[in-house]
């Protein structure tokens, strides 16, 4: 299989990791180097000059989004492949405000199917995490780095990605751009013939479209395979035939049942979106967020996005950006699209995320850490008490915002494995027992 | 030749640019379109969701740097390749003083060898300028932009880079951490064996080594392929044998004749310059970049830089900036490495670069547009009466330094043919005009 990953974004969802074993310490995940013992500068990797043939982590390798590599990997990926700016402008950044707290680091929680307490402190280290903030009632309480990121460093968002291309979305729906019961093929016909042709807009946006799409990586003629070639932003092989690009990819994807009744965790739906944006403003994706977000946030510093072989940007998971600038997005949501006395978005766009989506659909898709739970404009809702809500992404990333509590708090993390369902046990509780304890303060 | 070309950064040096015919108007360059008529916004390169198949500029395509495709590529580096940052930190940008003088485009100079007279104005349009910044006295007296470029936007400085490449090494012997004395080879054991490791760091600096290294296009066997190869970021083919990356091939290079007799303008001697930096501070020539010149002058934007595929920014030609921040690299140099009250190094950095290189070694080079001249840590030294010295780079880049006039000049272009020797008619003559008037003022 390992061929497959050759220079492709995409492969950002496919990796597992490798196994190597270590000295099992508490914050261990199973047979997986500590967080600590997989530093990536403890490992130096790219470090010499040149690095050691052992240290480098290059195309066209398979395996650098495998675990340990993928610790330095996720704060490098503009230097394995193109990318494309988002620019924070010219202006003065915005300074966050401070109030830190030290208490934070000795809370305690249970985790998820766990009958021992871990601290707040421990859950870092078992997350393998490489930047946590966490903002209250708009001042940051909570700032750490750890692995390959600092304060002037960025961070993959891997889906995070996703959410900020649904934000984007939204708006347009608020402001009366894009009418989110359109049939996509009326703003784009290219994809009349596609599945996503007969699907609405809204359907897209909820991942509720009906998509004869595979992701089962075991499967040699998976569709995952050829929408990776068709992404992949490195020179085709003279032989390829099939798609360039994201959007021609688009082109060929097949409907299969009916678009509306469940939830369908697929990427391609996030392409489409992007797409539909880049129709509707006649703006690339990185261009549109600098516009709206980035230059109007106070950001630090400019993130970047991946970028297919012609200049498409990876709106379903490309984006890089700093932490501190991910805390203000949460921040600008957890205050109805307000930033420093400004309204940059309609307060509607916020409600509409925070309402959720179709629980009915939701459960259909069987994630059970996430149970009661809905998908809305590619935001994960947890419909809890807090009426809690989250951008995620792959490896542990995760914007979440917790209106109750007043809390916004930004993990990226380099978790050897992909799925977060292996790592919301050590997290989602941990967050939970944050925000309680900010409310009583 | 064209395969020759795919995917790699040196290309840039080999750019002669492809015939089109177009119109002839006063600013055409012999056949070529003119820069109105070649402005990238005009022709739509990469616009569209998706860019149409004859509007696309992309990998592996071998012209991405010929005329007029280069308009578009000159702004977008970063989307066809993978780059490192050069990081202007988290502080407010400082912003340039503003004294602008609309009389500077009525200004009139003879081009050299014609004998009509030209505006300012025209030169730009002559020049295929894409942005063109002037300061007088440490104020802004004019800042225009065309093409692909604008304020957000960052040019190639093509070998404009080695100049700073130079200057960073000029800090280091000026601090003590450099011996310009040394042989290469007690710094990098590694090049023991090369062309470099009988030469001294200054030979290496001034370019004056002895290097049987061809880049004679033309020859198949020419060295430049080799470098070429080892250089490009891409993956390499399955058969490929020969080094990879800058360093790796510099070990290769071989000695011709004797060091230190004649100028030879090879772009290794920037390669290898970086890796003596590298080498004495332990830090990537991105990182020293930012740390002692992009985060202290208040820079506007991050710079970035290309990489080979192991992570080695290209010292000698791999830097993209915005304009108004090259602006204040020459600034910086003006006044002898003062910024905003601080010296960021020591005045005797500048002092020997203005100072010059050896005038009979340059002077067996045969620059005839440049007799006189010397090559000093990598600026060009006019040694005229104004002492003005100079960052290049190919089609039409560079940071002109006036010390007499206390004028610095920054134009960055995307002249049809790579030589300066065909746009320093219409510029040299035009600099020295704008440079008399302010100094008249």
């Amino acid at each position: 299989m390992s061929q497959r990953f050759i220079g492709s974004m995409p492969v950002a969802f496919l990796a597992f990791g490798l196994s190597i074993i270590g000295t099992p310490t508490f914050a261990q995940y199973e047979n997986y180097l500590s967080a600590e013992a997989s530093e990536p500068r403890k490992l130096d990797w790219m470090v010499g000059t040149p690095p050691p043939a052992d240290k480098r982590i290059m195309q066209p390798q398979s395996d650098y989004f495998s675990f340990p590599k993928l610790r330095w990997t996720l704060c490098h990926i503009r230097e394995l492949m193109p990318t494309q700016q988002v620019s924070r402008g010219l202006s003065a950044p915005l300074p966050l405000d401070y109030a830190l707290d030290d208490a934070i680091d000795r809370l305690t929680f249970t985790p998820t199917g766990s009958d021992q307490r871990m601290t707040w402190e421990e859950s870092l280290s078992a997350n393998y995490t490489d930047g946590m903030l966490i903002m209250h009632k708009g001042k940051v309480v909570y700032e750490k780095y750890f692995g390959c990121l600092n304060q002037l460093g960025k961070h993959t968002a891997m889906s995070m990605t996703k959410s900020l291309t649904g934000l984007l979305a939204e708006i347009l729906v608020a402001e009366g751009k894009l009418d989110e019961k359109s049939l996509v093929s009326t703003i784009i016909p290219e994809l009349k013939d596609s599945a996503f042709g007969s699907a609405t807009v809204r359907q897209v946006m909820n991942m509720t479209t009906s998509l004869a799409y595979s992701e089962n990586y075991a499967d040699p003629n998976a569709d995952i395979w050829a929408y990776t070639s068709a992404a992949d932003p490195l020179p085709k092989s003279k032989e390829y035939q099939g798609p360039i690009g994201y959007f021609e990819y688009l082109e060929t994807v097949k409907q299969e049942g009916k678009h509306g009744e469940a939830f369908g965790y697929k990427t391609i739906n996030s392409d489409t979106l992007g797409w539909i944006i880049s129709r509707v403003t006649g703006k690339k994706v990185t261009e549109f967020l600098s516009e709206r977000i980035w230059q109007k946030m106070g950001a630090e510093l400019d993130a970047y996005m991946t970028v297919d072989a012609i200049g498409t940007p990876f709106a379903g998971g490309g984006l890089t950006a700093g932490l501190r600038d991910m805390a203000r997005i949460g921040q600008i949501m957890l205050d109805k699209g307000e930033y420093n006395g400004l309204q940059l978005f309609p307060v509607k766009v916020v409600e509409s995320i925070e309402k959720g989506g179709n629980k009915n659909a939701f459960a259909k898709a069987g994630y059970t850490a996430l149970a009661g739970g809905s998908y809305k404009s590619m935001w994960w809702v947890f419909h809890n008490s807090h009426g809690a809500y989250a951008a995620r992404g792959v490896h542990g990333q995760t914007i979440y915002i917790d209106p109750a509590a007043e809390m916004v708090l930004v993990r990226v993390a380099s978790f050897p494995v992909a799925s977060n369902s292996k790592i919301d046990p050590t997290s989602l509780p941990a967050y939970q027992a944050v925000a309680e304890y900010l409310m009583a303060k």
